[in-house]
């Protein structure tokens, strides 16, 4: 038996032996992952954010590998090695279906990149297609079913996709070392140690021990950091807030009939809110994306030019934080003070970031309607209890069903000055 | 200039140059801490914990120092060299008083480590005394005062002796790595980094930037960690109840004139509620008190020699959780079934642990008493704004001010059947 | 005074508080070093390889501000602050002159990225220049002959370009975390705190103390480890063959008057192997070769087109590792063998990598010729001793001045059990 | 099944699920090994070096079955559950035999310690012996035999006591962490995950595969520079050459019928070169030995006081570094000039360190004669090949089969500058 091991900065070897994973990490559509960063934009602000959503993809393969094995030898879990197979493989390619810097361009259009998983899952034209079918002619529907929350053992489910989901474990601890931080370090060893299984509906649920609810804890805590100190950090925000405009510009320019060139197709159908070609989408990556933006820095439009130049040589928008949004009259003398300064296009230039804009949760307990929750399993005199967790914590309570806002206005450096004035009475600043 | 460089597992490199701190660190009260552990008898659970007083008190003159200089590199706060040195040799010294079991012999006897650290500075007979004298005649009082909070610049007894204080710093990340658990860890680097002085009465006072408050709030979260899944475990706890019941023993029989043989005389004036000679006490060491429990497995009084080989052979007493504190009645029936098992002195095997028996705080903010708290400073519009941490922390919410109370019972391991139907009501299981 | 804190993977906090230094990184000659990744193409084979030029030109600076600051508190090294201040700009700028994939277009065009950096530094037309020479109109010259060993304070020279330059401290430690491995770790902290400084011809040079030997020793083989474990393995070696084959023919192909559509004007004069304009070149980054190479997938030359969708999607040639170099008769069979299974053009398709192809040393002594090695400084009878260290050195007898030669044969993996064969009497085979 | 799990600083989580395993570990013949430190006195030099036997041996079973699992999962050694568990058993067992200060007593006495661990194992009257017994009736002797290596599976003996045995993995990384020192670190991971087995006599042999000779060649490294950065530091050896002259002095006073007072019996024993009882032997451990030297500050003897005093204050000896051994002459005029200053019995201040003192190697290859070596296997054209690693490896021949030799002359402080003059040729002096 062959065995090809990656070697990965976050969770040192990644042996693989099963020849259908191997097929399926070198499939195109996995390949592509590659060139798609898996926190888009940070790369701006964390010289080290360049890590992409394919070595991410292996950790998240990893991690449901480790996971199932120490069920099934430490927790007793049955396991056949099928459904094995099965739960490695959906770990593997849960984040096919994103594109470049793949957030703003949901926001720009609307439309998820779980749609395009399906897509990547079900199309016979693709590799991935090929390896399961001809693996098991069930496996494309079953891994497509078992994603969306459709179908298939719960317990697998809840792995790939619940608030305690191998895809949070590897992201939180590969996003904290990249960005340089430590805020996203937690207990990965012990909490994995301590994964159990509860009888649920439709079959055994993922729960933790009560051993292990210092770890949950602190891995619950570990996200909610990584989203005030990182994620949502202003620098990341500014990063993100400037190709967003730059972006958005372009999809004007489109609809207005003035594509920019050059303009890759899927790139052009996004843009215009059309849904790209399966082909199309597949060919498309964050390399066409920044080709694109280097290629318009000689456009004939003077804002479509000047924000590529901008996005490229880091000069980013201003951060302005807020204790509360600015009203809509704030908003428009805020706009014509940045056009008097030389800015035709203000409404690129200036932006509005909230934090709960982003769909996000460090957090929520069941009646905040979160994912599946944190469930923690004890045994008190000879009776399995099963209590969601944040009923069982104190140093939860403070962040659980507790809504966040937080507001950020962003201008031109340039206009920083002039604007300062007219939002003075919420500034916010900081050392 | 010599420089004398020690090899920590926490710290790695810590160089010494000043000739007063190396002849402190050399001068026998200080060496005695090296006999002396940091955790008591928490090395009876955790097999790495057998790190000492000693290298903590170099762990904390070491953050001292960098905390100081950062300070002045960072934050501009002027510092004068000798205020300096007289704040790493305060650092260094702060735990000299500690004896053997510290802890175990402050519940025994009422008298706390601190005032020995005082006589120690303070009498001319010991080494550090004269140490101290010979570089400046003010400094052993002066030392003694910024300990205690009597005087001296309030900035270095924030940094000696508060929630933010360096002592806390070290034995976190100390702790954390004897015991083979990752919940002390903290991004020690960027806390450092972050310090910061605000004008307070007498002087600046230590705070932490708004940049820092994540710092700031996982140092919190560590420490409440801690204290949950390692200073207040039961397999910790369990150890500390029965060389506290063994300790108890023999104190009784010296008070009945019935001392165990042999008997070191500071520890024969400990065990009898005497304060011991200086020297006798700096004499004292864990060393001692091993080698009599050693001994006193060959005691003619059973239950103390009974303990004794309990000790030295880890046959702790075993934890049952309770909801809620054993009242008198439960408490008496438990003890009688235990002497009618075999153990005629029952109060000894019987202990009820509670949390709250134990002085602490993983945070506390002013309102509830806690020592000095942290404050983040933050500029707002050109004026500095000072604000207590918790006040600003969604995360702290959960944890400060709150009450914690938790009963466990510890009886023998061959009486925990026999037992367990008098507290049944009360039982709290963990799997 | 204001101070921006990048945060690095490797160093975490990298301050940064001098404003010429943060008008360089913002500089668009440095901005473009994110677009060029530090191990070229080893991010094929290693996932984790994505880190750049960028992140490792700040980590370089950054260890030579601490190199200085060590040496200066540790060893009285008397450094004036623009002395200093030149030092760090000089480690930032150090790599600026790189292009993409830069040791693949050096063996192409046989061009050094030396050239280029002092191009950079030199004309008026780029930031990096406008901005040395309003801090100091002499610091352009200044930079370009400190890193060139033209001139400048030898101290100097020694941290930027010898055997035991922060260069290698950087990209060993980079290198090694991002590839996930071990190899390249070595006692950082240890190694720049025993710096020294000794007299030598010009002014100090670089030393380390007799202390430091043994830190010294790991960094060297550190070195070694790096070396044969990740920067010669075969899968970093079948990256880089199978893009060098491709440019290789683009390159045969522009020059054929046959130019690949669509080819940046800089990538069009360095496969025509002409020099670009600096300007030019400077536009050009990897993103540009990426999607050429994207493009090229759908070429009408065969061969381009082929070996474009093999880098992009991870087929790599495979390596046959060979006792001896093949012989010239042996090599034309295997390229007949070759274009028999369907390859019209075998010469990029096979190919022969050489580890002394490549301008190498992991540590070389003064005789075998390499840069300036590594001195250990110790005192003997009051008297400075100076001694080379492999002189002094047990465990680098087997390492230094030994010739390492290792060939490897790639040819495409539908070629290899038809090529085996041909090769089978030198074949070296690994489990 | 009920499962216990010890934290360890070095391995995290160690769990215990075999009854015999936890019943060997609470017998009290191992918990007298928490008593007794891993590296003797060198936690006298090293604050952190306080780590213990206990700990070691806990950490070599976790290796053994890590190493047992891997070589089944991984190179398909198959293994019997029996033969499994008694090999984790003998692991966990390897230095049951060892005493306090153990090297010094078998320099003192010419008694090793392995032949201690075989009584243990033998004996019926040991918990060890009762539990291994009412397992498996052979186990007592098997596991003898597989410590001795007169028996059992080579396989087995080869991780236990060999150039690539478990004890060795987890010493290196203990000492190196608990030193604070980084030398001692290899990729544990890679090296136990390349772990494979070749025909031998007798049955199959521990190998590694080619892929994981650079972990192999590190770990051999790491243990290369820690003899040289820590073993044979002189600042370990100052503190191991002062107690041996305690411990010298004691034992020529008890042989001359003045034992100091208090004497334990099989301290005693052991002073006046006799054997003691198992139980004596097994009821003596380092706090004996500590107790003894506090008492002994206070013995009438002068030299045993003030060597008492010495040790528990750490004024140690003063090393001098020679180039050469000291002859018979310059050591009796040493000698003479220490008594001159005071001393009455210079004997036992003036010592002569050499390093092939002391039993050792970091490598050896079978030539000269070494435990058995590291094996490398590869496979080359379809047939295994085996070949010792030295033979393979060119960092490797620097310390292959090279004898070292390294002498240092101890004195007391007091008579170092008078004693300088004496042996001034050979002097070697470090920065």
């Amino acid at each position: 038996m062959k065995e090809y091991v990656f070697r990965d900065p976050v969770h040192g070897d990644i042996p693989v032996r099963d020849p259908t994973v191997l097929a399926l990490v070198d499939a195109p559509e996995m390949q592509r992952l590659r060139r798609i960063r898996q926190l888009g934009t940070s790369f701006i602000s964390y010289p080290g954010a360049e890590h992409t959503r394919f070595a991410h993809s292996l950790g998240v393969y990893h991690l449901m590998g480790r996971a199932l094995d120490l069920l099934q030898a430490r927790a007793g879990v049955a396991l056949e090695p099928e459904e094995r197979a099965l739960g490695v493989c959906a770990a593997l390619l849960h984040d096919a279906g994103h594109g470049p810097f793949s957030h703003l361009f949901e926001r720009l259009t609307g439309r998820s990149h779980e749609a395009w998983t399906e897509r990547i899952l079900t199309s016979p034209s693709t590799t991935v297609h090929q390896v399961l079918r001809d693996r098991d002619p069930t496996w494309p529907a079953a891994i497509a079913d078992l994603l969306a929350g459709r179908g298939g053992p719960p317990l697998l489910h809840d792995l790939l996709s619940s608030q305690l989901d191998v895809d949070r474990m590897d992201y939180l601890l590969r996003d904290s070392l990249m960005c340089g931080v430590s805020y996203g370090r937690f207990d990965l060893d012990r909490l994995l140690s301590c994964l159990t299984a509860v009888p649920g509906e439709g079959g055994p649920r993922l729960a933790v021990t009560a051993k292990g609810q210092g770890a949950a804890e602190s891995f619950i805590l570990a996200r909610y950091f990584m989203y005030w100190n990182v994620y949502f950090h202003k620098a990341t925000r500014a990063a993100e807030v400037i190709l967003y405009g730059l972006l958005r510009r372009a999809s004007d320019l489109v609809r207005a009939g003035a594509a920019p060139d050059p303009l890759p197709g899927a790139l052009a159908a996004l843009l215009a809110g059309r849904e790209p070609d399966l082909a199309d989408y597949l060919a498309l990556d964050e390399v066409d994306v920044l080709a694109a933006v280097k290629a318009w820095t000689r456009a004939p439009d003077r804002t479509l030019a000047d924000l590529s130049r901008r996005v490229l040589e880091r000069r980013l928008l201003k951060a302005l934080p807020l204790r509360a949004a600015p009203d809509p009259d704030q908003l428009r003398a805020v706009r014509e003070r940045v056009a008097s300064l030389g800015f035709p296009d203000p409404e690129y230039y200036v932006q509005v970031d909230r934090a709960d804009n982003v769909a996000y949760s460090y957090y929520l307990s069941p009646a905040a309607g979160g994912a599946q929750p944190i469930w923690i399993a004890s045994e008190e005199r000879g009776r399995l209890r099963v209590e969601e967790i944040s009923a069982r914590s104190v140093v939860l309570q403070g962040i659980t069903e507790r809504a966040v806002t937080r507001h950020v206005l962003f201008v031109p450096a340039e206009a920083r000055e002039a604007v300062l004035p007219l939002v003075q009475r919420q500034l916010l600043f900081d050392l």
